[in-house]
């Protein structure tokens, strides 16, 4: 059988633990950052005819991470590898998918084209802001749908409803709320017919008296978690459980939640975790995507 | 005709100077850090069927610099840009060009690479590690020679001699020297036949009573430089000048240099300037380089 390798990029927090559930080997790249700033990395071992899975996230600092990818498939093609997937459980620059004014770049577009030509062949990444934006990479992608995890960690909750902050998010609220057998519902802008007030609120369900799944793809600020949750809190909610993949909690973004009323934060392991954070790992999900992925392609031929 | 415009970026020092030379419009590129670290970009307006020239250099921070740069291509060819001319006075990662290690990527291929899958149709830039390198770039290069700037910068000068500090840095001694019409060397190493010594010294030439001009690339922490400056004074050099196009200038590297009696240090814009350092413009030679580049592919036709 063509050898699964996993290399662990300076990003590449869940490597173990994903080529632990693959039953592959791990090869850790080397790094260091020149005095000037630039990064260096190497592979240090021959991986001729095999399947390279770089294992490298972009959380912050997202360009050195970023730069950091394109050199590590760049290193795995030179030792010899016939296949490289990149595993890249946080995909940075994912929100800014579409031009929302004249005069900007679809950023995702240009991430994702600069990675395939560095010469990655497939890209697996956890739940993504828009699945669509994976079409920018020229070849096979996976989207990991966190779903499973979230759901295992919520198991033997009741009178649970899934809500997403907004109705683009609401994939996730489905996907989660099919799992716990829940209700689901996204907020909505609401106007006050009388007296033209603006508020927020589900769409049509009530989160009175409801255990309150708030589920989102990345916490930065925490902003509109926070606001999420005042909003349903006074609503009469009974509990907030925040399930959020990407926990990048920038500034003060934990005291922001907490105050806010958030009960428990569940999060993944596709960014370094923070101190008090609840983290399920997404690598079980990750392997099977890998292992599906390179069956699909042909890439694990019994010899 | 069709138009050049000129897109100072983030990283487009030289951009202003640039323009004028060119009697091109200058389009400030907007920009922003989101609060978890990402770039934001925009070009602010149309730029239909014209020649837009992206100003960016990729001094540090590189990797935000060059992510910077990928989105400005992007955003060019969103505002509809038909050909899109990359200017990085500095270009990041060109100094790990080949494999020097197994294991290792070709750091400035994926860089050039990913700047031409951006949808950059051209690259120029100034005084590259090895010219050779720009090869990576899929589609019409320019590397710009600053012999030009750094002879007229010494114009007047006596009993001259150019030493690059090493034979890779030969061809730049070369150029300077046919200019100023000076002989030029390189260092190399010597063993001495009878102590087993090794020293550096010019591979033919003498440099007693001689103006020196040190030629390199680019200074980073300065001990090339200082090294090369301290050998040649101790081999009766009348005073040292060193001519660099990059002066990145890392952590206390001016005082190094200054300690190993270099008496004169000349630079380009091609990166932001630090205080006392003199800077020249390599602006002229790049408003040439865009002109003949533009004129041979057939970019400005007259209507």
């Amino acid at each position: 059988m063509t050898s699964l390798t996993v290399i662990r990029g300076p990003g590449g927090y869940a490597a173990g633990r994903l080529a632990e559930e693959l039953g592959a080997r791990l090869v850790e790249a080397e790094y260091k950052v020149f005095p000037d700033g630039e990064s260096y990395v190497r592979i240090p071992e021959r991986l001729d005819g095999g399947v390279a899975i770089v294992v490298q996230s972009m959380f912050p600092e997202q360009d050195r991470r970023f730069v950091e990818t394109l050199l590590l498939v760049e290193a795995a093609r030179g030792v010899g590898a016939e296949h490289v997937v990149v595993v890249a459980p946080y995909t940075a620059y994912a929100r800014q998918d579409r031009r929302f004014r004249e005069g900007e770049p679809i950023s995702i577009k240009t991430i994702l084209s600069s990675v395939r030509s560095a010469g990655a062949d497939a890209y697996i990444t956890v739940d993504i802001h828009k699945p669509e934006a994976l079409a920018y990479f020229e070849g096979p992608t996976v989207n990991v749908d966190p779903a499973p995890v979230f759901a295992e960690a919520l198991r033997g909750l009741r009178d649970v409803i899934v809500i997403a902050p907004d109705r683009g998010a609401l994939h996730r609220a489905r996907s989660l709320a099919e799992l716990l057998n829940a209700p689901y519902d996204h907020l909505e802008k609401h106007r006050d017919r009388v007296t033209g007030e603006i508020t927020m609120k589900p769409k049509e369900l009530s989160v009175e008296g409801k255990n309150v799944v708030i589920i989102d793809d990345i916490i930065s600020t925490g902003g509109t978690i926070a606001k999420a949750a005042e909003i349903l809190r006074s609503q009469g909610a009974k509990s907030i459980i925040v399930a959020a993949s990407h926990a990048l909690l920038v500034g003060n973004a934990l005291e922001k939640i907490a105050k806010a009323g958030v009960d428990r934060l569940i999060t993944l392991d596709t960014v370094p975790p923070r101190q008090g954070v609840e983290v399920r790992s997404a690598a079980p999900l990750l392997a099977r995507a890998v292992k599906r992925l390179a069956e699909e392609q042909g890439w694990l031929t019994v010899e």
